[in-house]
């Protein structure tokens, strides 16, 4: 990366905000030199910073939204929130991206109605990096859409697709269908529906694969509808908390366990750092005008400084206008046929 | 326990049968001195088996339906097969319940084709307790049913209540949806219509709760579709294999990491125990006219052991009777409400 990109910065996301993310915004600018960042956030917070920080400008936003607010009502009423100045930078060309670790569905509702789909795309899709210890996964949606058609998941396939070759480097991704079972008549009447849709028109669709596989690395991207994805999605996170607490008690229990403990905690930390959701930074939401991505409600500083950097990769490996290209050549061809 | 209870099995269900069923039949009748088993399959094994076994009765079956067939198909054709025949035992009064670690579909099949479902249940639909090391939670279903309506999960609902309170003793069992946020209004529109008609019906209904919670013991019963249940049953399952194989490793991969994992390996095993399907010995399959318990395809002795005495269990405490008495109540309450 040569080029400056600036990345608007949500500095009122997360639990944490604003101290770890200021903390990583300082070591976001700190390990990359072409990066600017918009802050947004109340003044007393982001103008300090933006005067301490080279390649940081101070965007005053006098409200903020709360985790629990309905986000279509919030984005709309509090029209002078950090979420809603971050994405209308975006919008108005001052920023090539946003980042926030705020609420999930605010940033989504703010992408959407202030900075816009992609032409051709129905649905703007959240996707995740599923971390495993046998290798990364793309897991898509995992809740931006609750209520999907069949078609939203062609799109979806299309557009992870894209974004497993220029972020995640690999050339012909594998893309599987979360499924109850891998055969291919297998599913819901939806699933089924699904299956043929996307194997009319995703190349790299290799068939269906059950939950098992998500941290199998056998496939490179699971596609499947947001409440599907985002059971999956939680289902993981809670298995993993669950038994890393017990494995934790278990070394607690004894003496023994103590010092087994003890011997092991090295090899478990790299366990659960791979394993954790920090290294990524954030989901992006693919299908939208910009390159937008939402970091975990509990991310530190590490995480906060991985997202804005993972944004700012978007911004550079130019996602979102390849995604938005394959969109309106894909609506240009289906008008055409309809025409015909 | 104190009165007779017979129980057809499948001698050739499971991965390993039919030896691992033999031996866990063994250890049922040794455990249970009021059991008294129906073993069905090829008389050249259920016959010697009966004769060095009181309480073992042969019955004969030619034909032997594979984990890959179809279900449906399966069991209309294969008259004479195993789980066919254990299920008609039920249906003449032969048996009062039916155990078989083979293909799900086939039993869920040949269940609600031969056996019947109770006057006033929609669909049958398939439990299973989730082990957790932080207690027992109910989840249904868990694949019987990948297309639901509301009114259906109203009477999961209500037979995981039965099952919870005369099988896990459990007076009050704490009933939640299964959705992807915790607040009354979230989810599919699907969902949201799910909630509306569990809060109307069901008292236990205590609302929504996400996957994170299934494995935290603070509800006992998880009611969802038979797809979203098997997605999230899945995702658990292959999580926790990952995890531990995932431990393993890191055990292996150092002298130090050698010697702590020595030091653990008790605990260690205690925890994977918790978390072993095995100690339920299968899911019940509730709805259908008699008692049927399907076991893990792994399922090892102690699991078929467990299985089947779990099928003696709902058949003493009269789990089907209580279940087909209440929907044949409110089936009566409907009609008499449609009439008036």
């Amino acid at each position: 990366m040569s080029e400056r990109v600036v990345i608007a910065v949500d500095a009122m996301g997360g639990d944490f905000a604003p101290d770890v993310v200021l903390n990583g915004c300082a070591l976001a600018l700190e390990s990359n030199k072409d990066l600017e960042i918009a802050l947004c956030g109340p003044s007393d917070i982001v103008e300090p910073f933006s005067s301490a920080h080279e390649r940081c400008i101070a965007y005053p936003a006098s409200e903020v939204i709360a985790m629990g607010e309905h986000p279509a009502h919030a984005v709309r009423r509090k029209k002078d929130s950090s979420i809603v100045v971050g994405c209308r930078l975006v919008k108005e060309g001052a920023a090539h991206g946003f980042f926030s670790a705020g609420s999930t569905g605010a940033c989504l509702a703010a992408a959407t109605l202030v900075i816009g789909r992609c032409k051709g795309i129905s649905r703007p899709m959240l996707a995740t990096i599923v971390p495993s210890p046998s290798g990364d996964v793309l897991l898509c949606d995992v809740g931006a859409n609750a209520d999907c058609k069949p078609a939203y998941l062609v799109q979806f396939a299309q557009m992870a697709v894209t974004y497993a070759q220029a972020i995640m480097h690999i050339e012909d991704p594998r893309v599987a269908l979360l499924n109850i079972g891998s055969e291919d008549a297998k599913g819901s009447s939806f699933a089924q529906e699904c299956f043929a849709a996307l194997k009319d028109a995703v190349p790299q669709f290799v068939g269906n694969a059950e939950p098992d596989d998500v941290l199998s690395a056998k496939y490179d991207v699971f596609v499947t509808d947001g409440w599907t994805g985002n059971i999956c999605l939680k289902t993981v996170e809670g298995t993993a908390k669950t038994l890393f607490k017990a494995v934790k008690s278990a070394m607690l229990a004894s003496t023994k366990g103590k010092i087994g403990g003890l011997l092991l905690k090295g090899d478990l930390k790299k366990l659960a750092a791979s394993l954790s959701a920090d290294t990524h930074g954030g989901a992006p939401l693919l299908g939208v005008n910009g390159a937008c991505i939402v970091g975990h409600g509990s991310s530190n500083e590490t995480a906060i400084k991985n997202g804005i950097l993972a944004t700012a990769s978007l911004v550079s490996n130019e996602v979102v206008a390849t995604i938005a290209a394959s969109a309106a050549r894909m609506k240009a061809e289906a008008d055409g046929e309809a025409e015909a």
